[in-house]
């Protein structure tokens, strides 16, 4: 009768929360700050809003819900081949993304374009759960639709450093754009293999250069056109040194031009307000996998000598008809989703964390009988009508008891109030970092404990 | 191809987020206050967790999922009786209880008792859905388990005044005592029957008492019992006039008395606190159909003029042995929980939210091309780090639509700046509200929008 949870989902305890909190407040608060207004969607969609948006390997890992009743009755009795549709027709969030394509279609006449939004909730994928990678995990994304400008791409550039600037977390921001990759295809011959090429190139930091070549003449690309792409996967130096290179062989083509210039108005932008851009890297086989970004592609990764990691914290990037598979074509959108759960790992081995002593309770008072709590229970009111996170401990329990509970919920004061105490009025407070105790008013105590 | 989402949930809009963080930050707050602290659980459980914990209809209405991969594979050909276990062994949290209660028996030895704990999470049930009734709603429950001490009572009562006084919703608290039903049941004759008869009386608001008396016979109470219940459920008055009647009526009820000694407790507490308790009403008919509650029950509804509201908003009590079903016995506890999505109802009603003008973005800057917002970029950088949100307008559109945006926004300031304002240095403000324009500088601006 031991009781468990589903394999890949977690608890999340007090001192948990308070560092996910941490992480999801400072990412609120950034989005905020930048006009994105808050949205939810529900847990369960419907499977025809899921079902064929994630890939076939999506399909597979979707959580699909029971049909209420008993969906099995027919088939109980066996006498019929079974069908999935006739038992289910829900499913839990996949991801943010087309929730939110599927909320911009249904609700496209309340909205005000372009629609910066923002969303912060748990999704859920039957993936084999592994060290860092759950069934339940939350996404914390911020979209703009309903806009073409590229000073949205520059926002979200601007959110993603004012994120990790108040996070303190070094970052390394990687930025290609798919235009270029599109004039890449195209210059070396094989325009109509650029999704091959992308996934293929996409893997060269963690692969290495000859199994990419190998994977591209597996997919049919010539020898030529291989052996014409080596320089440009190869690309070193600085951004403008790359951006140079990549003027000379994309001169022919006008895709790769308008990528180009792309790259160049968001550097520019960012170079006008000063930001040199240091963390900023072109990065032309960053490719993120996914097939529906038309424009900007945006990941970022720790650069802190502190941390090993290795994997992306952050990703976005700018796709031109998300909503048109619900049944609104041409709007385009642009948007980032932080990793929260990598975000927690890495300020868990920089020791990023802030000290959360005294973030929930500021002070306790031990209860030494029914007397003297009944005397406490008139302060701990008139502290907590100063807005002061305050306790008195329920019981008349053992001062060991009461300390170790002060202890362990990192509570910085505790309040002492005995006959003496109350014959005098005063408060005897004890400093659970210094050890120090002191005898004080109400008023100073207020002081003290602010 | 209209996309849709399934019966009973709901998606939130900007506005209506503002509308719900608006109660959740104010529960939270409180909650926090009083020491709590939050946790939160996966949203998927293992059935075995779940399944007998809210009776048969309990059951009937939990949301299923079904395992992942083709659980079907081997009934396909139907040649097998289906069996539910096979293909489904998680289901979706009905409440925040039964998770909180495996929460505490697998954590218990990182747990320092008495557990404050709050949960602010959703929950799922394949209710009908219908007005107020959802598939999907939250829950904001707080609990202090591992203490008898009747502070905790109190404290989840200030809580409540705390949580409607910030709200500025005007209740009314219920208070009624398991062991003061008990004693009756007992002084009646009919202690083995003390479910049916809470079950009947509980209804006494919504049926009346001819159809109260009717189900109590049904159930077999004698006729003398019956009879002896009617001044009790009908007793009138000030609480302490109901205390006296029923110290009189169940003075030779042990547990009886206790009941009554409970909440003369809380009362005299409230008292020393000089809180009048008005709006603290006894009322011995309030069950609250859940049967496991042992000592207080709480129910708190609107009491407000200007609300038609008589469903309950909040409700709580005591229960003995939460978590001996999952193995560990003997943990007393109490709790409440808000339901948010009636308070939001309540709060449409009385129009009880605050003005969210500005709560968003305070100042939209006007973009009138490429180079006034290149211009613009740096005042919006330099509003945003004194943490003021602020957005610039991604395209040069109509100056129709932007002001329709800030509108829509609720924005309450407009900054133009156009080549004049750029040469000289000034912005030009428009405040939304009162239609006033001035040009000022960027510390007024910063004075004015803050």
């Amino acid at each position: 009768m031991k009781p468990s949870i589903p394999k890949g989902t977690r608890d999340f305890s007090p001192a948990e929360m308070l560092k996910r909190n941490f992480i999801f407040d400072t990412i609120r608060a950034v989005y905020q700050r930048y006009g994105y207004e808050q949205i939810e969607t529900p847990a369960m969609e419907n499977l025809s809003t899921l079902e064929g948006k994630y890939g076939e390997e999506g399909d597979k890992l979707l959580f699909r819900i029971l049909n209420s009743g008993d969906p099995f009755e027919k088939y109980r009795q066996a006498h019929l081949e079974i069908k999935n549709s006739d038992v289910t027709e829900k499913g839990l969030r996949y991801d943010l993304t087309v929730p939110f394509a599927r909320y911009v279609v249904m609700h496209q006449n309340e909205i005000s374009f372009p629609f910066k939004r923002y969303q912060i909730q748990p999704v859920w994928r039957a993936d084999r759960p592994q060290k860092g990678r759950y069934r339940e995990f939350y996404q914390c994304d911020a979209d703009v639709i309903g806009s073409t400008s590229l000073l949205n791409e520059l926002e979200l550039i601007r959110i993603i450093e004012d994120v990790f600037d108040t996070l303190k977390i070094d970052v390394l921001i990687k930025l290609n754009n798919r235009k270029i990759l599109s004039g890449i295809a195209e210059v070396i011959g094989e325009a109509d293999k650029i999704i091959d090429i992308t996934v293929a190139i996409d893997k060269l930091d963690k692969i290495g250069l000859e199994k990419v070549n190998k994977e591209l003449k597996s997919k049919g690309l010539s020898e030529t056109a291989v052996q014409k792409l080596q320089p440009i996967i190869l690309l070193k130096g600085s951004n403008e040194n790359k951006l140079e290179s990549l003027k000379n062989v994309l001169k022919d083509s006008a895709i790769g031009k308008k990528g180009i210039e792309e790259i160049e108005t968001i550097f520019n932008l960012l170079q006008s307000l000063k930001r040199t851009a240091r963390n900023l890297e072109l990065d032309i086989t960053l490719a993120r996998g996914l097939n529906y970004y038309t424009g900007a592609i945006i990941e970022v990764k720790p650069n802190d000598e502190r941390s090993s990691f290795t994997s992306s914290i952050c990703g976005g990037g700018r796709y031109d008809d998300l909503t048109g598979i619900f049944g609104l074509p041409n709007v385009s959108g642009v948007g980032i989703s932080f990793g929260a759960d990598r975000i927690y790992d890495v300020l868990e081995e920089v020791q990023g964390f802030p000290d959360f002593s005294g973030v929930s309770t500021k002070i306790l008072f031990v209860n030494f009988g029914e007397e003297e709590a009944k005397y406490c229970l008139q302060l701990v009111e008139r502290i907590r009508e100063d807005g002061i996170n305050a306790e008195l401990f329920p019981d008349a329990a053992k001062m060991k008891k009461q300390m170790g509970y002060a202890d362990a919920k990192k509570i910085p004061f505790v309040a002492l109030i005995g006959t003496e105490e109350m014959k005098n009025g005063e408060i005897t407070v004890k400093n659970m970092s210094t050890g120090e105790q002191s005898k004080v008013t109400m008023e100073i105590l207020l002081h003290m404990i602010k």
